[in-house]
């Protein structure tokens, strides 16, 4: 009935054959080898080779650099996982699983260079379509059925499969090989209801795919045969329907596109390796390329395999299976499966599937029976398939896997995609499992993404109003404005809101949208749904699957029983429990688990570079240290200004008509300083803080709108028009560029040496009641060593007057300063004469050395980033290449000066992996960062010690 | 009678003796060596240690670093003309005049060193004071008189003297010696008159100089007595009468200080000595330091002379001599002399002098005898020692002498200060009389100095209210506005105004409103007056001894016969003529002499680095064509977008809604470049003209004003709202680093592409009638190849359509960058990959590189010159040390890529001498300056050749 069951010895006798022939020599090797490393490759043939008998093995090797279609199936295989640049990631497994004698049906894999070859020439060239020919007989002989034989037709499965995998991105054809012939052989062999659902579901891709017919017609096609039969469910139509369904699809194709719909399944197959091709240039895999940093060179592999159902009747399945939790890392198998249905209708999310077993019920609402109650035996084989094939890759699988007729067969077989915490979780277990190394698993973590994983979650002390529960697809809590379409989503977001994207399903073209979201919220879809397995990915808060939910995009309102959430509207969701809350719901920081706790401790065993925090608050600094941060890298003082109770004064400070007047402005903010100062050393007991003096142009500080100035007027006790000229003596045209930093320390002393002060005396006071301080004065802006030099007598003037009042102290603070401006990173041998420290400010080394105003690049950066001239945004991740390289002139040039410089970097990028690698390469001795980036920063100083 | 007729014999003999021994090893060795040099210091004592025989030459040299007090006079001397940094100018003048023979005064030179160590300890070490002594004992012999002889007492003078000559800057103290005996015997030897008028000034300067007391008390005293008297000039007063006011002063002195006046002669000369060296810190002192560069810590030297006296009668005179005419170069002696006074009446302007021959009546109003006819015996002497000093010294000098009782002695002698016309007449004077070498002649004149002679002149061409004539004391036009005082000219032209400083006399205190004025008008003073002298230095218009002139400062407003002048009005000087001229009167350019075309000829041959010029209409081409320009560097298109006939469309195009109404609005704009550039390429035939693509922000070109607005809003047809709306749309933070240059050109590439269309178009039809064009593109503003590379091919696209339509014409554009963001510079190597040229434009490089905005700087740059944490503003002469590396590395690294890359630089700093010695050194090829600045930077250019 199936060629499995016909062809099942044959499978099973090869596999048992090649099996220790393909092991024996690969035993330890895999261990030592990431499975993504060219080196196995090369070395894989030699070692066949010093053999020397087994021609063909051979011959795959040496002629792999011009072979284009490789033949896989029935436990041999001309490709390997190694190979996935050329096979894409999905064919490169399956020849691997070949290898390994794991049942998987025949077929063969389209090489990734053919991709850019058939989209350059427009079509198939004739030699690869002459290979294509002779795989095909092979996966003929393999299964013991004939493409196009009209009694017992082989059907075939047309699929993408790039080097890394982009879950629904492309396009996929099923059931090819039926025709109006062909299916009638079918139909005698399965059953007729089958043979024509099946032709249909061919019509229908095929039509979409390949003849890029409006798929709606089908659809409702399909509908209005529904609505005639008075039935609700596909499942109800008879054979006849299908048959009648098939008849008018044809109509439908033969009106679109002026032709028949093609009976030859050599054209057919032509057309649909072609139409696969394509889609690697379609614009939602553009985008999602670009969101995921893929190449446009790579191209996908195509891969031509021979059909398995999982829809041929009640003893059929078909189902997706992690081998850990995808959630939380844990160490069961993880997955869903439909009864009678082919595996599209699983990663669609258009069913509601069962879970395999009872650990993957989590999230599962309702008592559906599991794959292991139903059919035993087919789940014992996964079961055990999975942990060979987690073994063999050293890395946690995702699989798909369909059982026709009771017989199981792997269709896929992949890294799995995972949640921040998983990641983390399975690759401490991995350790743990001694299958990798500590180093290993270090690597293995995507350091950007543990940020997720430490931001806040939902805060459960109080009453929540939980309107519905979901499926829990990926964790965190998200709190946002109802939005119902991705566009809006990201419009609002780049306005700066907080957004919930809501839809009844999510597609390819919601990504950006998905993106810009706090959370996504679904109708339909499973934990394996777009979804949810793009949602993971992101580490965006994600619930799917949530029935109670309707959703109308063209009221802009969402309904869940009673309650109407209109567009604008908070709403919370709890990915990590599926529950959906009304309005804006307060959160807290999640508690770390031992597997994480772990990671940290391996990370801070190898990592170099030390990591501090930016914190302006005794608060900010006690949260960044329970993160692991060493000390405070920049503090900034002028957040303490801005404080409404001290704003006046500091304004008073600014319009002050003479020293004396400033002085005695400043004299009211000295105490509230020294006690910011004092908190902060406090929580910063033992570890090193380092407070840059006042920095921003001191227009910043006083008011902009007219009603403000006013009230400034009076409660200044001058008039409304002495205010404005004063303010007008102010104004910048290039404030970036103008009077600040350590220029007001020049033209104002008084300024900083109330902060010197202010530092200085709360050192003291704190250092006498039993607190290990190590302040670290920073002087900003300095771009000539003259500035740095006054300053630094001033300040150690300053220092030795209060230490003078505070006999017996040991505070003594350490000077130093920014290097920010580009002619302090260019003249760093001088200016290192005068510092004890420099922190790289490589924001406004990016803003001076790039020519680019923070402030002002959203009118042309996105229009850059579009249009390719910048692959990144250099606020993101340092520009190596140009502002890099003032780091490393600046970093070199102030050793050079002085051996015992301390260096770090306070920017954004002290937070970014990228720029990590980098700075931890240039040599600097810390990053600093906001406190939730703090274990994301020592993840990837250790990634950067480890990395060759 | 007087110490030299006694000694006369002596000296003359000395002289004879000495001279050959002193010249003979010396005649060739100064040809080669600048007087300023240190090497000669070394080379000269060695030389003299060979022979070996002379001790105490010998111990000259080797004690130098001890010796504080160096005697010369009478045919010997312990120092050297190329001691000069340890005597002072003067010191080392006179020693090296004593070497020759030439008859000075004897006396010694306490060194520049002990002024360090005297500022220090407030007073004269005992060491030194013994030297002193040791010193005036040989003076006593030499001239046979002996200090506080009452019989015949020596006298001296106590002048400064530094390293560089600072005119009127410090004090000085004549007649040192007198006190109530000697002056006796000063009486009784010349007569009771003139020892009592000596003694008086004796304690007059005293009283000023040392004791600190007010000048006008002893001024006042003098009227009170001429009043009592009922005489009006000093020369009325009788023996009595000065005797009386002799004793008047010393009450004056003793109310004003407590004490007596000194009698003790030695202790007067510690008194002088010390003020003396006090006086380098005086504040006009340091104000013409930092004027001229001069470094504090040079400190002066003291001279101290035994007195000869121009005032013991009619046989007597005193007087100025330059060996060339200072103003215009001409080779005769140019002189001015006072019978029967004393130098410092010359110096002082007080008296109108006499000319010293026919050739010195130049702008002498009057008939005035010359000292040629009244004394002709010293005249032929002074003339014979004016050419031996000249050629000895292979310089101009400018000579101080005395006459006293007919003998000629020689005061002082120094390199003459000239105007710049008389810099390039002398030096090429000097090379055809084979002093010098074209090379020493092109590094003499000062480059900075040669901008003033190319400013424009009256023109004469219509006619001119000449209100007076007075001396045309330093040449070139003046026109500005009335001020009568110096704070008021530096606050006005601050504000941007020109303004023309009009006072009876100037006061060293008056050096910063005289630089900061067009021109400086006085009513007293000869051609060597104060006012006279420091103009020359600076370059400035200057018109002196204006007798017609009446200046009311307290009315604000001066008299020329009945015209009455307020503050504020109009007034224009030629210092070419000395004619004063009502109003705003026309200027034109200068006709350059033959000198000067022999200079740049000479320049043109050493120099290496081509110059261009910065030009943005045809006329402006044309001059800098005539100057020297060898092409256009920076031709900037926005100034053509500020003309009133187009400023409408161009915001028409700013403010259009699309891309098709913005291509609507440049294409009414394109026939208008198109126009402008067929101009600029007819001016600079067969030259290379480079044009910069739009630059600035677009927003510069919109109005600010509201009623602009409105304005602006009716021309469009829009609404004041939506224009405003669009304005507040276009507004940037930091505009420097925001959306302009080539970033223009990529959000809206119909500008650039009509831009190059109208060069290109431009360019095809002028070369079709016959013109030899070479276009230079320029792109502003690159911080990344990606932008090049991607303009650079929609520019190559749109000339390739042009040319299309110009069948046959080689006309093809180069296409370059600026190198302005300091991002580029660093990438430099691939950057070059899409660039044919570089230019550098350092303006916008300094801003970024240092973080200085030009238009903000005014708030803190003063400030940081002021306080000396800069030394130059890094925007008039290039920051070498830091902005300068990235001028080295970017034409490092672009040369690396593309050796052929042609390198210019376009900023102000293209016209600055300093900043072009250093553009030299890395390698440019060309600089670019406004075209005023052409022939400087041509010399410039050769200076740098020719510099080690």
């Amino acid at each position: 009935m199936t060629a499995r069951k016909k062809k099942a010895p044959a499978r099973k006798k090869s596999a048992r054959a090649k099996a220790p022939r393909t092991k024996a020599p690969r035993k330890k090797a895999p261990r030592k080898k990431a499975p993504r490393k060219k080196a196995p490759r090369k070395k894989a043939p030699r070692k066949k080779k010093a053999p020397g008998k087994k021609a063909p093995a051979k011959k795959v090797a040496r002629t792999r650099p011009s072979r284009r279609v490789f033949s896989f199936g029935n436990g041999r295989a001309d490709g390997r996982a190694s190979m996935r640049d050329l096979l894409g990631g999905k064919g490169a497994n399956l020849a691997e699983m070949s290898h390994l004698g794991i049942p998987v049906p025949p077929g063969f894999t389209i090489s990734t260079e053919v991709c850019g070859e058939c989209q350059a020439r427009g079509s198939l060239s004739r030699a690869v379509k002459s290979d294509i020919l002779t795989a095909l007989t092979r996966v003929e002989r393999a299964i013991g059925k004939r493409f196009g034989n009209p009694d017992d037709p082989l059907l075939v499965s047309v699929r993408s499969g790039a080097r890394v995998s982009m879950p629904g991105m492309m396009d996929t054809v099923l059931n090819l090989g039926l025709n109006d012939v062909t299916v009638r052989g079918l139909a005698a062999r399965a059953d007729a209801r089958f043979a024509y659902d099946s032709y249909r579901r061919f019509i229908q891709m095929y039509g979409d795919v390949v003849l890029e017919v409006p798929r709606e017609l089908f659809e409702r096609c399909i509908e209005a045969v529904k609505e005639d039969r008075r039935v609700y469910l596909d499942t109800d139509l008879e054979a006849e329907d299908w048959q009648g369904i098939v008849r008018r699809f044809q109509e439908i194709v033969e009106v679109q596109t002026g032709k028949p719909f093609p009976q030859n399944p050599a054209e057919q197959l032509w057309g649909a390796v072609g139409a696969v091709f394509r889609s690697w240039g379609n614009d939602r895999a553009k985008a999602y390329r670009k969101l995921h940093d893929i190449s446009d060179d790579w191209g996908t592999g195509v891969n031509v395999q021979a059909m398995v159902f999982g829809n041929m009747g009640d003893d059929c399945a078909t189902g997706v299976v992690f081998t850990r939790n995808p959630t939380n890392g844990a160490d069961h198998l993880y997955g869903e499966y439909l009864k009678n249905a082919q595996g599209e209708d699983v990663v669609a999310g258009v069913r509601t599937p069962q879970p395999i077993d009872d650990a993957s019920r989590q999230g599962h609402a309702g008592k559906l029976p599991t794959l292991a109650e139903e059919m035993p035996a087919a789940y014992e084989e996964l079961r055990g398939l999975c942990k060979r094939l987690e073994k063999h890759y050293r890395e946690m699988q995702d699989i798909e896997f369909t059982i026709e007729s009771g017989t199981l067969w792997l269709l896929q077989t992949r890294t799995g995609k995972r949640t921040p915490p998983a990641q983390v979780q399975v690759a401490v277990d991995f350790v743990r499992e001694r299958l990798i190394s500590q180093q290993e698993a270090l690597l293995r973590v995507d350091a950007s993404a543990l940020d997720q994983l430490l931001h806040p979650m939902l805060d459960r002390s109080g009453p929540l109003t939980v309107l519905s529960t979901g499926l829990p697809a990926s964790p965190g809590a998200g709190v946002g404005k109802v939005v119902f379409d991705a566009e809006t989503a990201e419009n609002r977001a780049k306005a700066g809101d907080k957004v919930i994207l809501v839809r009844s399903e999510t597609s390819p073209e919601d990504i950006v949208g998905m993106h810009a979201s706090q959370g996504i919220l679904t109708r339909t879809g499973g934990m394996t749904s777009h979804a949810a397995v793009v949602a993971r990915g992101m580490g965006k808060c994600c619930v799917v699957g949530c029935e109670d939910l309707q959703v109308d995009p063209e009221q802009r309102l969402m309904r869940i029983g009673e309650t109407v959430i209109r567009e604008g509207d908070w709403l919370t969701l709890d990915g990590g429990s599926g529950e959906v809350i009304l309005g804006k719901a307060p959160t807290v920081l999640p508690e770390l688990g031992g597997a994480f706790d772990s990671l940290m401790k391996w990370a801070d065993r190898y990592r170099k570079l030390k990591v501090r925090t930016n914190a302006d608050t005794p608060q900010d600094a006690l949260v960044a240290r329970k993160f692991g941060a060493e000390g405070i890298g920049l503090c900034r003082t002028e957040h303490m200004f801005f404080e409404p109770a001290r704003i006046l004064a500091v304004r008073r400070m600014i319009l002050a008509n003479d020293e004396v007047e400033r002085e005695k402005a400043l004299e009211g903010l000295l105490p509230m300083q020294r006690s910011d100062f004092e908190g902060i050393f406090r929580a910063m007991d033992g570890l090193p803080v380092t407070i840059r003096l006042l920095d921003p142009p001191l227009h910043e500080f006083l008011p902009h709108e007219e009603d403000e100035k006013a009230e400034l007027a009076k409660e200044l006790g001058i008039s409304l028009a002495v205010l404005r000229s004063k303010l007008e003596g102010l104004h910048e045209f290039n404030p970036m560029l103008g009077h600040r930093g350590c220029r007001l320390g020049v033209s104002y002393p008084e300024i900083y040496v109330t902060q010197v002060r202010a530092i200085t005396e709360a050192a003291c006071a704190v250092a006498a009641a039993g607190v290990r301080v190590k302040p670290e004065i920073m002087i900003p802006l300095v771009s000539h060593e003259g500035e740095l030099e006054r300053l630094r007598a001033q300040c150690e003037k300053t220092i030795g007057d209060v230490r003078a009042a505070f006999p017996g102290t040991r505070v003594r603070p350490a000077i130093g300063t920014m290097i920010e401006v580009p002619r302090a990173a260019l003249t760093a041998d001088v200016i290192a004469k005068h510092a004890d420290f420099f922190s790289f400010g490589t924001n406004d080394l990016t803003q001076m050395g790039y020519a680019l105003s923070r402030d002002d690049v959203g009118k042309f950066l996105p229009d850059y980033l579009e249009k390719g001239i910048l692959e990144d945004d250099p606020f993101v991740s340092i520009d190596q290449e140009g502002i890099g390289q003032l780091v490393e002139i600046g970093a070199a040039r102030g050793r050079a000066t002085r051996p015992d410089l301390k260096l770090g970097v306070c920017g954004e990028h002290g937070g970014d992996p990228k720029s990590i690698l980098f700075f931890a390469r240039v040599g600097l001795d810390y990053v600093s960062c906001s406190p939730y980036r703090v274990p994301l920063a020592r993840l990837a100083a250790a990634q950067a010690a480890l990395s060759p």
